[in-house]
């Protein structure tokens, strides 16, 4: 028997690192190789998160030896700082999934206004957008898979089938997260006083991932830029998008459009009455509801994700598994 | 010196009346001459909400005793039940701020629609809507006020100035509000543990505040229906109203359009970025931030009130505060 | 090869069963024969918990049927009701964890004192305490196990190495829980806006888990009544147990006695410092610390559990591997 | 008439300090003269704590300017930094409540024992711990009161009646905080995610209030040290101490004392049934409830308070009234 491909999850202190680093020690196929931290190399993953259960110690990345010659590697490092491991990796022949920004915008000016200098804007060309409901056939033959954003991943296949059939005209996404979205970091921000018995929308008109959004819906047809407001909310996992569209969709036909787009998947589920992101807690699904407003006729579309799972790290490992010929939902069903 | 008036609060036991019994009884001005509920009689009002410190016992409603012979009377029941306790206190010329749904809508039709068959429709004329920053002196002349919605305060008193500029060709209020919203009673939907780590839209397409806030933005001058989804959020109090206008606003004008149509208001702050309901909280206070979205010219409008406060209760001092001839902000700034 | 047991779960609709019905249903050897509920019979799982992601619906439960020809079955069904379902499933054979009180306490008449008259007295010499870390093998053998309470659970695992070295004089528990404890009742206290901000203990010196606690104590050789204080806390899933003992421990010995007690224990984990019930969330484990007080001398023992897991479901798929001869970690690690 | 005293609030960004500024500004006899910074000077504290409505700017000290002419001063720097600024708006005659633990130790010895080098030692024979309940008279006659820290204030009030009494033997104190307590600043600790969905116990045999419960509980006759351990739970607000205490009490006789011993205080509640934080929040009050374990004899002792009003900030306010002859209740009832 063959041994079990290797796994690098690199940037494993943070939320998303820990989550996929978590996933793939569990996973019955993979093997977790290692994990390194830039911040905390040394100090047991259980340490900083007892509940993932990883019996394992944050290491000093080091490519030139072990680290450089897994199988695969999982990095979650910030935009800017992936390009170049991601590339270091590459060079070795380690397939990659990355969960920064940095290879998800096709258009190199885009990145650069909404981020920082690309350093390796080669690579580009190479990437596949990582959300398996639109390019599964192309993450299973890629080496170099970008992570959605969480914020894109729910937005996108929120609006997905609407797109693809030409019934949007205008679109509006009021997004609301739970704080594991912000990252580890303690800012005044995530502090629990700040945030507790409170909303507030942030990003207004800037969010990042707006472009993301805009990319993908233009490449399945729809081509307007989105109107998209994050929200932070009080609590910790989950992420809800609530699309507002101006559409010529007809009332009776906009179920059936979605049950049918999203008929075969294992991780989307078109349900009846809006999702509650506890509905998809500590999953790797994204729950999606679509109805038409009766007294405007705009369509209103929800889709209900785990911003950490299917929003980052379980969908990581759902392009894994399609990168090394595995069951899709292998490990994260 | 005279007397001051006697204040009877009917339907204290809820959230919004207790409140409002607290409030009256701290007043100032007023005098708190008695506190009703019809399901918790013979309680002091202590044993419910011991944080509001109202030393008072819930008595049942006697109109024809001591409680019709108050100056004013707050009323706290449900629609439909509310309407024939309105008519009662008015014969005795009681002056009433109702804070059910019974006369808020102008449109009999509309009421019963969303409602239930009204039982005094000839005191629709009478009413008058009870948001001080559009009706003052209406309110100061009147012997009935309707304490608004608390989704449509904060919504109207967001949209308002686009409204009376001729500026909304049309709106998406994407509402979010605390559990507190959702009254006293214990259902599946107000469980610690249906609505902590969670957030949920409901009453999609059917709110009963959509016909309300459509009722006012017509009266301003905006006659299109509004397309209204509130979620429900794991907090207690506070409620974000988040607008997206379509508009032919030019950028440099929204913000001193909002500045100048709030400039003497005591009660809604135009505030430089998006308020959280933190800001406001336990306040009669509207926190307003008004831009545009730069990649889609649309107009982005924020309000947050607390909705027991300015979203209830307080509002309904305030216009008591005004019907007495008071200053408006006595015992509730 | 052998066909997997046959798992029924009666009273899948509360937190409990639910969760146990997710477990076996996810379980590599056993098989989800069917799921029961006197409520909600026609619902699917799904519909109630969709995050368990059970696709199976709720059936009334028929004993003269298929229901009575399982192999085992996890009976989660209040106290009382609890030992007729018992009783009748034994009469057929079948293995059964029980989640309910009545066969926990082996004193007739301090169940009686406590909770209810017993149905079925008979059967409580055959019924083992489902504690697996104190009673594996008896749970081996045994066609009844009694599934502990969730207090219970992490007060016996915190003070067993004491009690067994004879070192606890007086001991007071303070013990902290998260709302699902209270069951998916919807009720004044069940209400968000009354947890939420808020923290207050209840069942004080009258809770049903203190003689459960001083029954296995006794066992162990701690003959002492426990001073037993439960607190309710704004969370969902989890529990914390605050012991301080008066003990004529030695500083430098009780961090070694648990450590050794607690050795080959898969689900206890004796941690360096105070744990925090996130800690262990979603998971069996009893996260454990132990510590004498420098000012005063008295042992400190802190336990966190996830009260729905080991204090409830994942511990009964202990019980249930134990009983099937499986791995005792399998389907719950 | 005489001008109304004028006061100094220093430190008040932070959450303490915050608050004093807003129960001066709104008191109705002092004056709030200047709010001071190190850290945020040059913002409104409407920037920082919108709630509070205080439309003032925070300034850098200046105490040889016009902070040096002050009637009264709230300091509520950390401890260290506090004594110097104490120290120098004495020497000016400026009465001052100090938040810090500078001089609420007796004993030199234990306080650098606990804190740091005490910078004016001279100071502490000066000092009046400011709790009201027990210090009425020195409060008035003072110029230097040392504002108790949040836990020694519901521990001491909690338990005063049985130290006066002689009637502790033995006590355990579990005590419980919201986040507020932990400061403004954001760290690993304070982060939502750690906090959210968790208890957690911290600074156990360690913590710093201990001393200052024991010198309090010492000065009413039991001289016997408290173990006490505080713990961290996901609200804002809030706190409880729940002591347990080895005692010759009769049955009969401990509500009897309780009630006696608070029988005129206008800040102490004596309950019925265990007090939950939310009975108090935002409020000067302490509510307290006791009882006698029927099973173990011991006396149950709970008591709430709000940490930053009666705990921290409107206890300020209770003292400041009573050195200025001032009603007790006033601007804080």
């Amino acid at each position: 028997m063959a041994e079990p491909p290797s796994v690098l999850v690199a940037g494993a202190s943070g939320f998303a690192g820990a989550l996929a680093a978590r996933l793939v020690d569990r996973h019955p196929h993979f093997r977790l190789a290692a994990i390194t931290s830039r911040s905390d190399a040394g100090t047991p993953l259980n340490a900083l998160y007892p509940h993932h259960r990883v019996a394992r110690e944050l290491e000093l990345l080091d490519l030139d030896g072990a680290h450089g010659e897994v199988d695969a590697a999982i990095v979650a490092y910030p935009h800017g700082a992936s390009a170049p491991v991601v590339a270091a990796l590459l060079a070795r022949g380690v397939k990659v999934v990355d969960l920064s920004a940095d290879f998800r915008l096709r258009d190199l000016a885009v990145y650069e206004e909404y981020y920082v200098e690309h350093q390796h804007p080669e690579l580009l060309g190479d990437a596949v957008y990582g959300l398996p409901e639109l390019y599964r056939d192309a993450i299973r033959a890629s080496s170099l898979v970008a992570g959605p954003g969480c914020y894109p991943t729910a937005a996108i296949l929120t609006l997905a089938p609407l797109a693809r059939a030409g019934l949007i005209d205008d679109v509006v996404i009021d997004a609301k997260s739970g704080v594991s979205g912000a990252g580890r970091a303690a800012t005044a921000k995530t502090h629990f006083v700040s945030v507790d018995e409170n909303v507030t929308p942030y990003g207004v008109g800037t969010h990042r991932h707006a472009p993301e959004i805009d990319q993908e819906l233009a490449a399945l047809g729809a081509d307007v830029p989105v109107t998209f407001t994050p929200h932070l909310l009080p609590l910790d996992q989950g992420e809800l998008v609530s699309c507002y569209v101006t559409s010529a969709a007809e009332p009776g036909d906009v179920v059936a459009l979605y049950e049918e787009a999203y008929a075969g998947e294992p991780f989307v589920d078109v349900v009846d009455g809006p999702p509650g992101v506890r509905d998809v807690r500590e999953t790797n699904i994204c729950a999606i509801n679509v109805q038409i407003d009766p007294r405007t006729g705009k369509v209103l579309a929800f889709g209900a994700i785990d911003n950490l799972w299917k929003g980052t790290s379980s969908q990581a490992v759902q392009s894994l598994n399609l990168m090394f010929g595995r069951p899709e939902a292998e490990g994260i069903a």
